[in-house]
């Protein structure tokens, strides 16, 4: 057990989680019970009846967000199942609220299926202003979020696009940082599950209908069998796909083949996976995004040693910390304030360029800002809105 | 509208609602990111996913109750939909925190089928420590709350049992009053829907396993046709079970004819329904505790004149208030105290002797404490919890 694990047990230990509920209306006196409850409570619930479009303004549907997991894919500890996962919904919730004073409610389900997921949350829909689904295993996330787009209210797996959001945005400085366009890059994905699926269609502007899309010339994306390619046999669903907008050359082979001349790694897959020999093969000045966790796919030093230029992970004791607390807490209060029904591809890029943007001059070692950066969100959740009016 | 409704209206536009949600822990480093979030949080997740049991004490769960509503009766609004059920189960949510310290989350669902509302509760289980069913309309709350005993954590439908446990602290108290003894009363139940039929259960102990149980002597309830009897023809599945331990003596007619001789009338219908000449036709000193909302099924002032020794109502102006907000706060810290997997027949005795209790010399104008009695959740939860413990 770490440090902060132990850390972590105790404090839950002590709290009993991590969260709780609080009145913002007074409760002490017989009129207070009559205004907040009963009788006076039935005119907003008959104004709710009449128009249902008010419960966005008249309850706390308007400011809130349903934290969903069936625990079936938690941080990297795997199908751990709905207790379990608690810790990190909550987690999640109470980050939801210090960044962008959003009330976010944990909700961890135990759900045999798909379409039981899908159920239950069409069913809780009414009570939310948006779902954040989190940590839900790959293939299942892409069904389960696919099939709720028509709901009314957004809802946004965070471990695909929350991820694929704040990793363009980092592509996009270290580009800057290398002196390299966006638009010429070839980039190597490794990992093919709901985080790889989703930066792979990111960069390459997949279901996008606007104006401004940034598109990297080429992705290839890897797993535990090698480059995902038109002669391999048996990939799901999913997998064929992406055939539809990578791998324009068509290789084959393994992560090593994928790498020589390539501008950029992007690890979401294991710790270790990348050799220093796979660095010094890429084209000049590589860029390193290694977001494995705990351990990246290579440590910084290492990358380093072999010749990359800029240097990201997800761990917050190295520089250029991929956190995707640097997009979800704006693009769901963006999406709230412009009550949007769905977040669409347009948004999302606006996330990605608005947190690029709130580095002035990005260097090696900042490509994004602090995660604890409390602008990044107001900023983020500006650009949403903006796109989503549109 | 009246003027709580139109303040009503107001606070719930000023304020979105009227709950948000807190966080208990710090997060304004990244030691404290570390320790609430990633990479801390995986030890009680894998705690949690070990023992299952630590969910109740790691997390918010152990102090946590959904709030649940389909919104099919809500108030005595109707079947008003999900979205405009939210302010009263906010208002719910809010009172449980402020007299009872549990923290409640409101969720309101969109179902078609009770089937679809128990998969919705079975699913969202292992969120809670226990579900407050609220405003579902009748028989389908019956089924509903009946498929959810197995699940682990208490389900409790608070406008059957709520009012059932409030309703019988109130009669036992008044009896006290008038000098008769419970066990040999003979009560009219006018309404035979959610409340109705439970207060008919707990009056006469059905399912009772326990040492101790205070029943009535005979129990009559009346739906708009009349006295449920066997003499009635198309009664449903739930008034056909109400025959196994009401209306001993096949008494047959209407709600005059039931009336004649008894000691109580109990309302859960609609206002006006109780005329003068029906309390005159009762028997010495005859309790009425007429619970329509807003219009009691007798004003007071009638009752009284018509003969009435002691008058409840549901409101807050006149004395004796029936009001569920002195049973639910205790009876569910009490079950979350004691970690119950259900409320049992035995729990909502105690709390309905325990609520009786607090008043140590009843009066015909205070035969209950006042709903902002803030030790009387406290009293109840003590009794509940040490109910659960046998």
């Amino acid at each position: 057990m770490t440090d902060y694990g132990r850390q972590s047990l105790e404090m839950h230990r002590k709290h009993r989680g991590k969260l709780e509920i609080a009145s913002k209306v007074p409760l002490a006196s017989r009129d207070d019970l009559s205004v907040a409850y009963t009788p006076g409570v039935a005119t907003p619930c008959d104004a709710i009846a009449e128009n249902p479009d008010l419960s966005h303004t008249l309850t706390i549907r308007g400011n809130t967000v349903g934290v969903i997991s069936d625990g079936t894919a938690v941080l990297g500890l795997g199908n751990i199942g709905p207790a379990a996962a608690m810790p990190v919904m909550e987690g999640k919730a109470i980050l939801f609220k210090q960044f962008a004073d959003v009330d976010a409610i944990p909700l961890v389900v135990d759900v045999a299926t798909p379409e039981a997921l899908i159920a239950f949350v069409r069913a809780v829909a009414p009570t939310f202003g948006g779902i954040n689904l989190e940590d839900i295993a790959a293939p299942r996330c892409f069904e389960v979020e696919a099939a709720l787009q028509d709901i009314g209210i957004p809802v946004f797996h965070d471990d695909q696009h929350g991820t694929a959001v704040v990793l363009l945005a980092a592509l996009m400085n270290a580009a800057r940082v290398v002196g390299k366009m966006v638009f010429n890059m070839r980039v190597v994905i490794s990992g093919a599950g709901a985080a790889g699926t989703a930066i792979a269609k990111l960069l390459r502007c997949v279901g996008h209908s606007v104006d401004y899309c940034v598109s990297v010339r080429d992705v290839l994306v890897c797993d535990s069998r090698g480059i995902i390619s038109r002669d391999r046999d048996n990939l799901n669903r999913y997998k064929t796909e992406l055939l539809a907008f990578s791998n324009l050359e068509n290789r084959s082979g393994y992560l090593a083949d994928a790498l020589e001349g390539a501008d950029a790694f992007i690890g979401v897959s294991k710790g270790g996976l990348l050799k220093p020999e796979m660095v010094q093969s890429m084209a000049e000045k590589p860029i390193i995004l290694a977001m494995a966790n705990p351990d990246p796919e290579i440590m910084p030093d290492d990358a380093r040693t072999a010749g990359a230029a800029v240097i990201g992970t997800g761990r917050s004791d190295f520089p250029n910390q991929v956190n995707n607390l640097l997009a979800f807490p704006g693009i769901f209060r963006g999406a709230l304030d412009a009550r949007a029904p769905r977040i669409t591809e347009s948004m999302k890029m606006a996330a990605a360029l608005a947190l690029a943007e709130t580095i002035e001059s990005p260097t090696a070692d900042r490509i994004l800002p602090d995660p604890l950066d409390t602008s990044v969100a107001v900023n983020v959740a500006t650009a949403v809105a903006a796109a989503a009016s549109k």
